[in-house]
């Protein structure tokens, strides 16, 4: 390990290849035999069931209750709903036959053309579909409002190009979906659970978020709105990292739910569906991390903290581990997760390279001296920096320390954002601009064609209309820097994943 | 909902239809519009996230990690283990196309026929094929080993008969893989799966299970041993309710896994798998339910108190709501999941009724009287029965009670289980016994002949030799009762699900 860690790329020379290592070699992710596929390894589980608990507390919080739905929808439900079929019925994985068969000629199975599926059955792409032609069921009254569930579930989208945790084939996530009597109620459901999102990516993950709507291009199919969350990576690229949208009453009425309202008259039911999925590991990889490998919020650490101890000889060993041992309960009493690597098959540089590599949070060494002083050696993955601390007490100094990583990393990230974080009032500007990297802050006449032209161009899109202000004056209306017509505010430009 | 309770049917009239109407109408699950799968309800999902909670602790104690591996199987993976694709490669189902596009005729979508995959891909049955082709990759040397990975997922079997939670085609589980180093390691950790399997069923669900071996015909197709335990429903069938299995070197060796062993030898590596599924509710439900609805054990149960107030106008609501307010705290701070239900719309008597369904193990009813008395009147759900209790440390004495319906319910099911295991010795005896269910211990020859008879002749199977003595004498030698050849033990026969 610790000689493959020379073998990670450097950011510098190649970021997306840097991005690549680091997945596969800190035992994150690897691609399988199937094509697109991964398999996500037990660190990189790890991290995303830490994600998933914390979600499901803040989802729980707000109200909502999980269901599980069918994984194959009848193909005939994608159609239901005009704009929805345009956005996901294309490439997507067909079921057809129910059945193999033994090969004639022995050669193993083969599919047997007499189990051919009467209609074809679509491994979920997105659930809406399945969901809302269920509510039809559940749904009679305004009594029976609101309903707000979510699934944890895994999806599938037959992607070309696709890259380990930012864009697979299937991915993990949790798809929310609410219904609601009426618009207002919706919409607010919808900027909820955007915060909720903006709120586990800087707390928990440590990663700022622009937060704002989506262009009419950028929605999702057979939304009326799409609130995001943008984050900033490392190279200055933007990576849409959840998104919340409010759906109207297109899905009830593709699937005709109706309700009584407390008017006693029918009326379609209002719709949200929100989503965070394991794209958010690639957030936090390329957020935090640098050339020796990943960096953790330790608020997400599967181990917060490793205590390596440095010996002589299996005596003082066994001194370091009596010592350590109580170190380790006092840890694990604060609700720390610490690992105790006292492995003899593995040299004390090949466990520190390790353990960087894989971005725990804080390192504790104890050796010979360490001992005999009543002292270890802290080191904060973060900074690297390392100092020499008093055991006693110093399960508080290491709880501390983690929510100074935490808050830490959060501002160097918010730092590095907000420096990449530029207005532009031409076009000119614009295309040199963005070559640099970062989010443009520029008018635009909200027209399709002009953000399609930009696309073409530059290859940036809109990633949002933001809700909050960045720069002075990015609130107040403009020209459009493309056509000269009138803006009513700022939007964010950036290349993205 | 009062309404449809007294459409509950009977145990007496009909156990099938009662589970049937039991699991839709206590809210667990439905049908969905895809022939075989179901809609996991909220309140179903509730208890399987309970369920799914306490064993994932349970395999982190002894020392698992979780992983994720691909929802499709290329179909030549199936066949690599002779056996294995007999028992699973039969009834699946078959991504073949990976595109659709819009009907030339404007009537929806159909699939693309240039978009067919050169491959066809399987939704996994079960993923030892996959995981043993990723394995291949993680295996160089026994240091390497063990590797102890759980996997929780969705799984896909095209089952013609289905039933809620029993037999679906998709359901999810939870399929643990592990890869050893020696024959007895891995044999160690098939045992050890399944005593969790045990420790989970007994104490946490309350259903007493027999633990056993398989028969070589009831063998999981690849395996060379396979444990599992079985549980008696109220019928008298048996539910197996989890399988572990002892997989011999079959995947490493169909999938090439060799590691070099501390002797500098190459070995193939000794491999585990083993599961238990949504199926698991079922055994929950069939178990402890009785004519008024669920009973569920306090260990598992979403709700675990549910308060009920009994008021004549609202400012004798205010009141029990002040009062209850600080109860409410109190059960909470002792762990106790308690809701308060003070909804106006409905009335007491209908929410009695809902609870009971639900089968939440306490209730607690406060009314005017209770309230001048400091009372409240206490109802357990196993037993139905009711008492009036102080309300001065009522919290404490919950505590104990939920502890109590736990006990009792698990003792009422063992006491029952216990009174259906009989002897048997002749054949005609046990065509006689097979009809009144329960649990037959019979000598058998050990042939496979033998059984398929038997299986032909009364729909009986042997669902395990047992590891433990249920009767006296169960352990000794005897004569096989249908063709009188030597038998080592008495094994377990019994119809099932």
């Amino acid at each position: 390990m610790a000689k493959e860690l020379k073998d990670l790329t450097k950011r510098s020379e190649n970021y997306s290849q840097w991005y690549n290592d680091l997945v596969v070699k800190a035992d994150l992710a690897e691609q399988s035999a199937v094509r697109g596929c991964m398999v996500i390894k037990p660190y990189g589980y790890a991290i995303w069931e830490k994600m998933q608990r914390q979600l499901d507390d803040m989802f729980k919080e707000t109200g909502h209750v999980n269901a599980y739905f069918p994984l194959l929808i009848p193909k005939s439900f994608l159609s239901r709903e005009a704009e929805h079929v345009e956005g996901f019925a294309k490439e997507c994985a067909v079921v057809t036959h129910y059945r193999l068969k033994n090969a004639e000629d022995g050669s193993g199975v083969v599919v047997d053309p007499a189990a051919k599926l009467e209609e074809e059955l679509i491994i979920r792409p997105t659930s809406e579909t399945i969901i809302w032609n269920t509510y039809k069921n559940w749904i009679q009254s305004y009594r029976d409002l609101p309903i707000l569930c979510n699934q944890w579930a895994n999806v599938f989208r037959w992607e070309m190009r696709t890259r380990l945790f930012l864009r697979t084939a299937e991915f993990l996530w949790q798809e929310g979906h609410t219904a609601h009597a009426t618009r207002e109620e919706a919409e607010e459901e919808a900027i909820r659970m955007l915060n909720v999102y903006g709120e586990f990516a800087e707390k928990y993950m440590a990663v700022p978020v622009v937060k704002g709507v989506k262009s009419a291009n950028e929605r999702f199919a057979g939304a009326l709105d799409t609130y995001t969350i943008e984050a900033m990576m490392q190279d200055g690229k933007a990576l849409q990292s959840g998104t919340s949208h409010f759906l109207g009453q297109n899905f009830a009425k593709a699937f005709d739910v109706q309700f009584v309202n407390k008017e006693n008259k029918m009326e379609y039911v209002w719709a949200t569906s929100w989503g965070v999925s394991t794209r958010l590991m690639g957030a936090l990889i390329m957020t935090h991390s640098d050339d020796n490998g990943l960096v953790l919020p330790p608020h997400l650490a599967p181990i917060q903290v490793v205590i390596v101890p440095i010996y002589k000889n299996d005596e003082q060993l066994k001194q370091i581990d009596a010592k350590v041992e109580g170190i380790v309960a006092k840890l694990k009493a604060l609700g720390i997760s610490v690992k105790y690597d006292n492995a003899d098959n593995k040299r004390p540089g090949f466990k520190f390279a390790d353990y960087e590599l894989k971005g725990v949070p804080v390192r504790l060494v104890m050796g010979g001296r360490d001992l005999e002083n009543n002292t270890m050696e802290v080191m904060r993955r973060d900074t690297l920096e390392k100092e020499t601390v008093t055991c006693d007490g110093i399960e508080t100094y290491v709880q501390k320390l983690l929510e100074e990583i935490q808050a830490n990393i959060y501002k160097k990230a918010l730092d590095y954002r907000n420096s990449k974080i530029t207005t532009v009032d031409t076009y000119e500007e614009f295309k040199e601009k963005i070559e640099e990297g970062g989010f443009i802050l520029a008018h635009w006449d909200g027209t399709t064609e002009t953000e399609e032209k930009i696309k073409e161009d530059t290859k940036a899109t809109i990633r949002c209309i933001p809700f909050d202000s960045y720069v002075e004056g990015d609130k107040e209306p403009g020209k459009c820097m493309v056509t000269g017509k009138p803006s009513a505010c700022r939007v964010v430009f950036a290349r993205s994943y």
